[in-house]
């Protein structure tokens, strides 16, 4: 993505590591809209009725990973504690839809591709978590 | 707002203590829209310079409370582990950014306006945690 | 809503019509919150297959007037010519929202208030609208 | 991004032109991450006070191509009459916010890579709109 660019250029970067803080935006801008598209493609299954907590979950994975993506990919005066605190929250919503895409990975393959996404997502934030101490 | 109307024909409402839950809606919901402004305001000030800190949280803050109010005003099948990580870290948002906004408070009446309205919606998310339990 | 406030203590408001401006963003914010919600309420209702274009429109319509509250909110330097096609864009939405809510009225109270709130914000839209000129 | 494959195995596509959507997703999500990054740098340079135009813009086009981005993105019972309008909204928006940041492209590199990007997108929504007809 483009915004790996932008923050090269950036006048005040901060000081976490780079490539942990790269991963991590990347991750969660694209579970953001994978999971966008999961509750879309849920929702035009004819199963709909069995899929209502699998769209729930994904329409706040969506939220989550896209306010996390936008604070993350800040570099001007950061909090740590709100970043933190923000990633945390990241990765436990990562975590739950992730586990609820998985049990319907085998009947549909939009769930199977969002789930390995939320993993991936998950143990990027978990990876910065750790970066940030 | 209109959202508790839509919450009372609900057909499958959480078990949460509905004061409780509609407060930290509202709340969200408001301290969005009152740290969009106020980060914008800050921006239109002469000494922006000396603000940057304070847009920079209250775009956090706009972004942290606009997920938190979407996330907890689906009644739908919520994970609580979910609910409890993004109501903290929105609370713990609104205390940085509240902090910051303060600091301003004497030479900015937005900057004051926008401090009280973070304490609200950090006391609205600690309660609905405490509800949560 | 706070709102309201801090824009009364913007350092360089827009020349629009103050009245009119801060029923737009009211409006906005108000059916961002309340489309979520239905959105939400019909994924709970036991004829969910039958609400599949209600769900989708209502999270149309959330996300669009989410954008426009937070464009319309920003008085520093705005350019009329984006907060016009955003706005546009914006009555389209609840417009079509407002319509499809409306055909499930008699059976979901919730389908009927935000129908009523879709007709609001698309009337303070074109109110806001028509004063850019 | 991985979305591109969760439309693949969408059950309900829309008839728009697959290669069309997808770059129109693409941009619009790309656009949102560039422009939230480049308000962020903006806001850490020292000249900031002369950059409060394109810190503004960014703001607005990141929401306007998120939005657009996640409508884009939802191929179940589209409105395209709600499509269409988003769309034009969002290359209004990239072909304003695009100017703006060229006019600072010579002194920061940020801004240079941000207008290419909005060029970029408003490319995509022009091509998006020509095939919706």
């Amino acid at each position: 993505m483009t915004v790996r660019e932008v923050i090269a250029a950036h006048p005040r970067p901060t000081s976490l590591d780079r490539d942990v803080l790269l991963r991590c935006i990347d991750e969660c801008f694209d579970c953001a809209a994978t999971c966008t598209s999961c509750a879309d493609a849920c929702l035009g299954e004819p199963d709909v009725a069995e899929l209502v907590r699998c769209v729930r979950l994904c329409l706040d994975c969506a939220d989550a990973c896209d306010t996390t993506g936008r604070i993350v990919t800040r570099q001007t005066e950061p909090d740590l504690g709100v970043v933190r605190a923000v990633v945390e929250a990241c990765a436990t919503t990562c975590r739950v839809c992730g586990d609820e895409c998985e049990r319907h990975a085998a009947h549909h393959e939009h769930c199977r591709i969002s789930a390995e996404v939320c993993r991936r997502c998950e143990r990027a934030c978990n990876e910065l978590l750790a970066a940030i101490g």
